[in-house]
Order: structure tokens, then C-alpha cells, then sequence
């Protein structure tokens, strides 16, 4: 029988390296001879990134905090079913740029009385968490100057102001202390292979 | 202060004959002097119409049961907050062509283990229930010829056949009976207009 593989989320502030380090993370496990599957959130499966255009085009105002929530997890339900669990199924590993916390972490900095909603939405839609979560940690005064050098037009505007990017770190800090079995910080401060070099140390002790 | 407006939603299976029926007892609310919103789900309001796009079209199994679900039930909370609680508030009547118990007979006709899901995301994301729900019955057979003969493009054609259909209606029977304090349930086999007047004689009861 396989041997299921890993679900692997990387989560941070915007500009914090975290899609980087998903990224070599995935390079990584290919040089050892697994075949990870890289991924994203919002999005991934090709239903839910049809649902991710609704959640980033258009006017922030679009939606109300409570639809965006159902919208989130309408396309990580998909994701989930159509794309990571099959290949976790196929003993495949999964690295995800972003999960869950990232809409515990968002949905709790925009409106605090949000986060119990969040979480019995999750338990009730998704259940499933990550094998390991690696929040890339950065001050957001740095990381606010890498996101803006390379801002789509996607990018909603407000969330690059440095009070709600410093309450996003605050968040994702709160979370990992909140979740030590599967969390693990990673000062993301630091050269690019070397952040990189840490990540894979604890993927090593963590297997 | 003003008086809120009524909630008011017509269910059955297609060619029931209850878009016909909402719209008949708007017209007459206006003949009375009254300023209804005539409105319909999946859709209603310019967010709740983007989601629909996504449920309709495209191919039948685009979408899981679950996923399914929270698209409408995003669909529904947008239509709600957007369109429906600020007529509510100015005390017009909203007249609804559908609301959640078609999601409730429709999901629960597909896969019988979802009911009690559907159920829980309305409690926690909806909360609201209609002041009063028109059931317009009509044997599948009839409704069946109905339907066909005004099919879009937008139709799901599996949904047109007899035992599904079947299942529904007898879906929003049993809904009606368990909840007989907003449930009305009119006979849909007569001419239009006989139905009309059945609606507004039961609207007048109601009031």
C-alpha cells in the first residue's frame, strides 16, 4: 500500500519569501527523487481558480467579510478534493503557498469576531490541516517593501498599509504558538538559501 | 418607525409554474398599492448573479455536492445582505423565486447524507428562514413537459428526468409538512389564474 504523503503549507505576511521558499522546497524534494506537487491558495484546482477571480477582481468592497469567507472555502474545498488529496493518496507530497491560516489569520485581522465562524467552517467544510505549516516571519516593514516591488493587479490596495501587515504577523505568530505539533517559525530575514537550508532541517527532523 | 417588510419565496420543481407565481402576486401587491422586490436564487443581487454563472454553467460535474453547496450558500448571503434585508428594512415585501429550501430538497435529493450539512451552514451562515413559502405542487409528469418546453442553456439536463424530479417534489412535501407555521402548499395543476388568487387568498390569511 503507499504511503500517503505530506500536506506542507508555507504561511506569512505578503513579500515575506513564503511562495519562494514553497517553491525551493519543492526543488528540493525533486533533487532527492520524490515528485511533491506545488500549489497555491486561492486556487489550485482549475474550479478554484475560477472561484479566486471573483475573490480578487473587482472592487475590495465586492464582498462582505462572511460571503469571501464561503467563497474561500468553496475553493479550498475544491482544491482539497480535486487536487491535493488525490496526490496525497498517490504517496505524492503537497507543498501549498498558503492553507487555512492564511483565512484564520485574514478573516481575524479584518474583523475579530470573525475567527470562531472561520474555524467552524472549516471543521465543518474542510477538517483537514496541514502535516506541517512553515510561517515564513518577516517585519512587515521589510515585507512591505518586497510585496509592493512586485504588486499585480490583483493586489488589493489596503492590505499593503503597515498597521493591518503588522496585525497579520501578529496573527500568524499567535497561530504557530497556538499550533506547536504541526507549526514551525522561520525568521525569513535572512539570505534566500539560507532561509531555504532551515526549511529543509525541519522537514529532516519532522519526517 | 417603518414597518419591515414580509419575506415571501415560492418553491417546487421546475415547470411548477412558481416563477409565474411570484410574479403574479408582485404585480398584484403593486395593483394594492405596495412596492414589492421581485428577486430570484440562485442570483438576485450583481455578486449572488457572478457565483450563479459559476453553478450553471460549464460541465454538470464542474463541482462536488460540497462545493456546490457553499457556492450557493455564498450565492445566498449576498442576496441577502445586498438586496433583500435593505427592502426588508424600507418595509417593502420581498418576493423571492426560490430560497434555501430548494437547496435543502435539491442537495438532499442528490445525496441523502448532505441534509443535515445543508442544514448546518444555514444556521451558520444564513440564519434567516422566509416569513412564508408558497409550495406550488405539481405532478412531475406535467411539470416535465413544462420544463422541457422552455429549456436554456443554463438547465442542468440530467435534473429534467422523472424520478429525480419525483424525488424533489416529494422533497418539498415532506419540507412543508415539517414546517407548517410558514408553509403553504398550493395546488399548481389549474389554470394560472386560479393559482393567483389561491396565493393571494392565503397572503391575506397570512398578513
Amino acid at each position: 500500500m503507499t504511503q500517503p504523503g505530506r500536506l506542507i503549507s508555507f504561511e506569512g505576511i505578503d513579500g515575506s519569501g513564503k511562495s519562494t521558499q514553497a517553491r525551493r522546497l519543492a526543488e528540493h524534494l525533486r533533487d532527492t527523487g520524490r515528485d511533491p506537487l506545488l500549489t497555491r491558495e486561492p486556487g489550485g484546482s482549475p474550479g478554484a481558480e475560477d472561484i479566486r477571480r471573483l475573490l480578487v477582481e473587482g472592487d475590495p468592497d465586492r464582498w462582505s467579510p462572511e460571503t469571501e469567507l464561503l467563497l474561500f472555502t468553496a475553493a479550498r474545498r475544491d482544491h482539497l478534493e480535486r487536487l491535493i488529496q488525490p496526490a496525497l493518496a498517490e504517496g505524492r507530497d503537497v507543498i501549498t503557498d498558503r492553507f487555512a491560516d492564511s483565512t484564520r489569520v485574514y478573516q481575524g485581522a479584518t474583523r475579530g469576531d470573525l475567527r470562531a465562524l472561520v474555524d467552524q467552517l472549516h471543521s465543518l467544510m474542510i477538517g483537514r490541516e496541514p502535516d506541517l505549516t512553515f510561517v515564513i516571519d518577516m517585519p512587515p516593514e521589510l515585507a512591505l517593501t518586497r510585496g509592493l516591488a512586485r504588486a499585480s493587479g490583483e493586489d488589493r490596495f489596503e492590505e499593503f498599509g503597515l498597521p493591518f501587515q503588522t496585525a497579520l504577523r501578529a496573527g500568524f505568530l499567535d497561530l504557530a504558538r497556538a499550533n506547536p505539533d504541526r507549526c514551525v517559525v522561520i525568521d525569513g530575514n535572512r539570505p534566500e538559501a539560507e532561509v531555504a537550508a532551515d526549511v529543509i532541517a525541519h522537514l529532516t527532523v519532522a519526517a
